[in-house]
């Protein structure tokens, strides 16, 4: 029954979601198993998540531990809109681009898209949807949505957050923050994990715990608690309601706890530097023919473009993903689980494939 | 991280879903742990799980692991229809009345429900509402769904099951089982899953884990492929695609590969038939005045009714909900990990309050 | 192009909405011609009706013209609740049984249903659904809807309704009234629209139109507007936003800006007495045989039995519907253009069907 | 009653459905009347309906007459789709700017939008937004939907809309016409409505009555019975089936049954040229400082840019709308009842407002 199916030596940089559990939270379930829990969230691991978070937050906030990013995303959207709202984000958006349309069907509200270099929104960019308000035409735009990281590995800073946020509340807007990467952001800024939430003026932050370290778990939290309404009911009308909660919230009081959420996180965001590093030093020395970066790496994601071929090859030994085919891009991410030995051999990998003749 | 916050001695009689994990499914977590897998069901737990529930249910079946019990039957009825279509079920079935409204605002069905003595339909009950088909003015029946263990811990035997299966069948209608109990049915009938399921003439069965010692594990069991469309796209729209899913596949896995999924939902039926019996022969005795039952013992749930004022005093010692609190009407629920001396204790306190002065 | 193509001598008793329009109402549709008006309500017409209605119903309401009765009753049902909310409604309710399911798929409300015996809820019959806020697993019943006159042709009487608004208020909930008959209720009751509706405690009203008369007008009439929001983006995302709306406008303000409206629902009621009394005096002179009645007529209907095979011949010469086919019921609908001539021929008709041998 | 409110004699260049209703149409309307006739489409109007478009888009098609355009290409799309499908159409489309979110929110469907020089696709822009067909994290392309005349006032040709369809259809997708100005593209084109449609390989269209001179009538037409599904029952559960639907079928009928569709069509495409026309002169006289198109003038609307304040003082005079307040850019409209006397007035408004000083 409890035959293990995998190898294990398997590694790869498709996503920080192809990894496993890492041992402490295996262990914080373990933990919290045995004897009778109420069920839906009315137990002691919940209870306690509520203070774990608020020593991250500060007081007055509220955690929803919900299954997936998908669920936290459209959800904490939801509970800041009317029936009529529409959330404006860049195009590059996880909830536009790879959601199959949840935050439309199910939240049912409109994405008002902006092309945004390097995944990043500004108060210049938001503007070019934030009009319209009162006209009945157009989906009302009500709230700002940004990724932390974003969907192309770049961070916001605390005075970036702030400037959108500012922008965004004197508009009459709302702000909400994808933070499926949030601990990577925190390890990227070095900074607390509020500086860049509510100190910056988030609204309503889904934050992660999946791709750091966890067997499944989100949450949402909302640290203004005048811009979010009805969580409580979204979360189950929206099958986000896990019956077993206790185990959700010890999972993340495993990460949240102590430092774990930020060694998790600063070490994938060191591979990844590790990654780019000997990368760049092997195209300073001209070592790696055709190989270039889009973005800067400030978290745990290279992206790189290859010529045309060598990332079909490089995938028979390394499995990761394209960003954009037609134009030769590739991402590359490191997990909490990326050892420096996984970073050198790809790297060595690399170096093969682009000098193969 | 690992702490332990609640005092595992503690039980009740709530929910099936108020214990915790099976040692053997936690072990399969750490099995299915380490290395990398691909996410959203690319991995080798997940294809295994299709040979394991073809092994229950016989081959050409379609199985789509989810995250719980509203996402299975919402999803699983949401594909057997078109955007018109309405399903058919018993007033108290928990799609109706513990689903937070989420197959109407989720997954846009209506549901037209009859009241059904024990929980159970029939095909006189059925065609109640089996008409008007063609009428635009009317939400078309074309699913019927029926939960297996009902909700008042009646079960089907397999010829009434196959009895409304013909019975939707020839109405052009299909048929759906939500079986979040769908092992203690087993149990209690004696028969091999497939006997009263797909044998029986179901079409769709939402299978059931987590009330029966998993985390968090439900599945879809598509049993018929005509029945049922688009589930691959529907469980991604509607916030149920994990992206560790392998963990939820092994949890499955360790369930259903050997006869865990029998011997939890065995041991506690058995343990409501210890409890129903000791309170039989108590009321038989005449130790237990005022104590009623409104539906047989078929299951791991015993209903009763008290009198006035004795279930909130039982309730200062041993956990448990009002199904009916104005006629007094309770339910009791054992699990898996619900032992002898549990039932016995809890006799002894129905006892005590029952004839206390 | 202007050809006439239906024979314009065919009459029957199927429906109020058989009939065409008032002859006042197209005159004001063609003075309301010509020349440019601002669309979507911008115009000279929509903002004549907000006066219009205010009459009726005082100051400090909001008029929004809608396109049909499903229309109106889904958006004013929607304006009133959270997306978690529900509304208790007689099962025999319009939104329940003849809107194809548009309440819960288009408005993502549940309906929580009551048998009501004459098609009326009472404060007791309300509590049946009456319960459960803050219980997450429940539709939250947060509105109650009545309708006036009731799909079985009873009408409430002011304090019925006051009643009922007293206790729903008392709850928390809020009242609604589907009133796409409303007209003839005040001919009923012999009161003023305001006395039964917003006097009573209604909070938000459909005022019909079509079925009284016009080409096909509805209101939505928010009678007291903290318990309403955002029908001006509900009209158009539902779809129900007319561009030419002074055409609509129009129409109610050729019925409700003198007194048409109640002539032609007096009209029709009286023609419903007319075929009632006729019946009643053929049964008591054992004319009949076979004839009953399941309602009191108290508008323009009458609702009957009829011996088996009875309905069937009578229909080859005059429309109208069965209720339930099953007990021999049927639905006699008069209508603002039904003559006396009309009824005294269906009268005629009925004694021929019944005692032919 | 039949009052006539406003001043007759304005006129403006808002839009086409600022104008009042066809007399021809108003005289269809009240021939249609009197007597009784089935609801919900049973009538010989929306009957003879069906032959009426048979002439104009061939025979084995099926007519919906709907209430508005909105309605008509949500249901329409809806139709031509599964829960998980999206629409891909130019950013500049009606259904993506100016529904309120309706496509999203009521019909479900994501809509993949790219910037379309003119308004008009074309299969490069289409294949950027066709692709991931088989990726559940992607909402699935399955339909195009293309406007004719656009929202810049431009028109398909015939043989562009047949490459497209090629396209689309190559691709496994479906094509879809937003024909609110389906009239006025038969007129610029000289083309019967069938050559650039259904014989151009368009599937669904939305056939447009209200901006050419209805009262308010839309109809989804389709034209290949295999690519839509259940629009009968769709087109009641979104609230858009008219009860006396006669009315509607009637001025359909007396658009289309005769040539009053293209005449009036031809008459507001007419006045939109001439009004072009005398600018054009007077920009090559260099009496009109300032003025410059951004598009081609293909139908009843002209696309100019004015220097910094004249709008709004022209405003003062001729009603109409800014496209792009920012750039300068405004849209006047002409419609069936645009005379050429207006065209004068508008231009020696234009020439005082430019060579003001």
């Amino acid at each position: 029954m409890t035959e293990q199916l995998h190898d294990t030596s398997i590694r790869g940089f498709a996503s920080d979601n192809y990894s496993g559990v890492h041992p402490e939270v295996l262990a914080a379930i373990a933990a919290a198993n045995d004897g009778h829990q109420g069920a839906y969230g009315q137990d002691v691991y919940t209870e306690r998540l509520q203070q774990v978070f608020a020593r991250h937050f500060g007081e007055g906030i509220e955690v929803f531990p919900v299954f997936n990013g998908t669920g936290a995303n459209v959800m904490g959207l939801q509970s800041m809109l009317p029936r009529w709202g529409a959330v404006i984000c860049a195009s590059t958006a996880h909830i536009n681009s790879d959601e199959g349309g949840a935050p439309e069907r199910v939240g049912g509200m409109k994405l008002l898209t902006v092309p945004a270099p390097h995944g990043k929104l500004t108060p210049e960019l938001i503007d070019r949807e934030a009009w319209g308000w009162g006209d009945e035409h157009r989906a009302q735009p009500l709230v700002v949505s940004i990724t932390q990281i974003t969907e192309l590995g770049t961070a916001y800073t605390a005075a970036e957050v702030r400037e959108i946020a500012d922008h965004v509340h004197a508009r009459g807007m709302k702000l909400h923050m994808d933070g499926a990467r949030l601990a990577n952001a925190a390890a990227s800024l070095d900074l607390p994990l509020k500086a860049f939430t509510r100190d910056a003026g988030v609204d309503v932050v889904s934050v992660g715990g999946t791709k750091n370290g966890a067997l499944g778990a989100e949450a949402i939290v909302v640290l203004n608690t005048e811009a979010s309404e009805g969580l409580t009911y979204l979360r189950k009308l929206n099958m986000q309601l896990a019956s077993k909660m206790r185990f959700i919230s010890a999972q993340l009081i495993a990460l949240y706890e102590g430092e774990l959420w930020l060694e998790n996180a600063r070490h994938a965001n060191d591979m990844a530097r590790r990654l780019r590093d000997a990368l760049d030093a092997g195209v300073t020395a001209g070592e790696l023919p055709g190989l270039g970066f889009t973005q800067q790496t400030e978290s745990n994601g290279v992206f790189a473009t290859l010529p045309p071929g060598v990332a079909d090859r490089l995938r028979e030994r390394f499995r990761f993903y394209d960003l954009d085919a037609a134009r030769g891009e590739v991402r590359w991410m490191c997990s909490y689980d990326t050892s420096e030995a996984d970073i050198d051999a790809f790297v060595a990998g690399i170096r093969e494939e682009l000098t193969r003749r």
